[in-house]
């Protein structure tokens, strides 16, 4: 487990190298208007944001994929792993204006940084928040272009991305559905999971990484399914977890923010299941109300921990790290030690453990 | 004029032929998550933006643009237009957002539908249509992917689209900036309409009908945008002189939006140009106020009249016009005459005659 977070570490710091490199030199290679003064500030805040970026789980990913089928060095992956993030800024910065979120890994959302820049002209600060999105996503597909690979990796990379855009954005939309459902049931939970953020965060990094190492990644598809579904719902989980029983210091972003936005996250829906008809009206008064106060939502936290929702969380978190692991040790035969060895320690050196907060 | 008319509006016809077949089979070519109702309606309300869709001159001059080459079929051609009018959807369900519009080609903007779903739920509809906009901008590029054309033609298709999403985006940015500004000079406005609007809806379709057709499109870049740039301008110009001085029933939108929202359009930055300081500050009054009395954008329309500015507007797009005519005439020797007499024919036929609205 530690061997495996080491080696997520070192990806993360060479690939931050190259993100910077290639914000670097982004304004040389996008053709933008002369005399304005708006488009280098919208590059600017996408270069802050995704620099800003926490443990790149998914370039680890990416990386480790490749690792699987070879050590040598991989055309490719250097474009891929700039297109898995700047696919993640893109989903950030509109998600952070959907949610209304202030905060986004430890700094201003890029739609709060636009309000604080025009505070007199919402509709302005709204408008630069969709287009520096739009801005990232365009970015993200075209960066694969410039890969140094064979013309029909290329596009099988294309295919992979654009399909991760297209379903992700499927899935941020039953993520607002969920929430319009009393108690949604697990399996839906699971859905939006999978479709919001299994698909483009594990699924997409597993496909890329392979492809570029010369895979046929039709033949390990259900494979890679069955270690990217408990991977992400594991991760989801552990987002959902935070939210409610975290601090803003680790997590980067408004703690209980699922709460106040009446999000039916795995942790707000686990609680309302657990609450007795009294319970759950407290729940529910809090739910969806942005000025809740700290001290009612302190109350609900108490109240979730009462419930044993936090320990819930924790051994379903395990759960999923356990069946991830377990699916890994069956790549053994046909794919290096090195590499199955760090997919099986991964989920296990993510789950949240008890004496973490 | 009237013969690149009449072929225009066969192109249109087929087009929209193969964009109703293509909007039939996206849902079982999209992976989407089951048991969500959200995203079909999605999926609905793209296709009836993007049916209603208008002229498609930018599917005209794509084929026009291949048929400067040759008459045989050319593959690819289907999805290029497929992907050139996805962008379009996207940008118009972002930008209706940007501008708070609740009209778009005489039905109800995406945002404004969504808005009317969840009348207590503003935040919902806009997240939902920041989505569908975004849904929007991957199938756009994503259609590429499937056209029956060698590797290499297929990926310069997708950076003339990937440039010109993102080049766009670039535009709708300084689009907002020239509104903080008081009257932004000619040379601004048209740096604007070329950003904004020309690359994508002129420069990319006439890039991508001659890359379709073989020919080596960076060879004849300067001709190409000799004419684009002129009716990217004269487009604009119609637009603007429409939005003061047309009729909503003609353009399916609202009229006079750019004057309450503050757009310093060409039709208002020559009004303020011509404008004394007391007419001025009466335009500056209106300006940017969505409530401003009809009565109020009348006597403004009546100011703008007899200023000239409706006259100057008019020579402008005439100047316009006669100018890629004259560049179009320069093809002849190289390019095929019945193409080269629709792209001399098409600014003429567009620019609007004084028994115009």
């Amino acid at each position: 487990m530690a061997a495996a977070r080491e080696r997520a570490t070192g990806h993360r710091q060479r690939f931050d190298r190259s993100f910077e490199a290639y914000f670097d030199t982004l304004p040389e290679r996008l053709d933008t208007p002369p005399l304005s003064r708006f488009t280098p500030r919208c590059l600017e805040l996408l270069r802050d944001l995704s620099l800003r970026g926490g443990k790149r789980l998914r370039v680890a990913l990416l990386h480790e994929a490749a690792r699987l089928v070879t050590t040598d060095p991989v055309p490719g992956l250097t474009e891929a792993a700039l297109s898995i993030e700047l696919l993640q800024t893109h989903g950030l910065v509109h998600d952070d204006i959907i949610d209304d979120a202030p905060l986004r890994r430890g700094g201003p959302s890029t739609y709060y940084a636009y309000r604080g820049e025009f505070p007199a002209a919402d509709r302005t600060a709204l408008g630069l928040a969709v287009l520096a999105g739009d801005l990232a996503a365009f970015l993200s597909i075209r960066v694969l272009l410039e890969a140094d690979a064979p013309a029909e990796l290329r596009q099988a990379m294309l295919e992979v991305q654009l399909d991760a855009g297209a379903e992700t954005v499927a899935g941020q939309i039953i993520d607002l559905e969920r929430d319009l459902r009393p108690v949604p049931d697990e399996e839906f939970l699971h859905t939006v999971c999978e479709y919001k953020s299994t698909r483009y965060s594990v699924l997409a990094p597993l496909r890329l990484g392979l492809l570029a190492a010369g895979e046929d990644i039709a033949a390990h598809d259900a494979a890679l399914r069955r270690y990217a579904i408990p991977v992400g719902i594991g991760g989801q989980l552990r987002d959902d977890y935070l939210d409610l029983f975290g601090d803003e210091d680790s997590t980067g972003k408004s703690t209980s923010a699922d709460l106040r936005a009446g999000r039916r996250s795995y942790a707000v829906s686990a609680l309302l299941a657990a609450a007795d008809e009294e319970q759950r009206a407290v729940v529910e008064s809090a739910l969806g109300d942005p000025h809740c106060p700290a001290a009612t939502v302190e109350r609900i936290r108490e109240l979730a921990r009462r419930l044993g929702v936090d320990r819930k969380l924790r051994a379903d978190m395990r759960r999923c790290a356990e069946t991830a692991a377990a699916e890994a040790a069956t790549w053994r035969p046909h794919w290096r030690e090195e590499a199955v060895a760090f997919f099986e320690g991964l989920p296990l050196a993510n789950a949240v453990r008890p004496s973490s907060p």
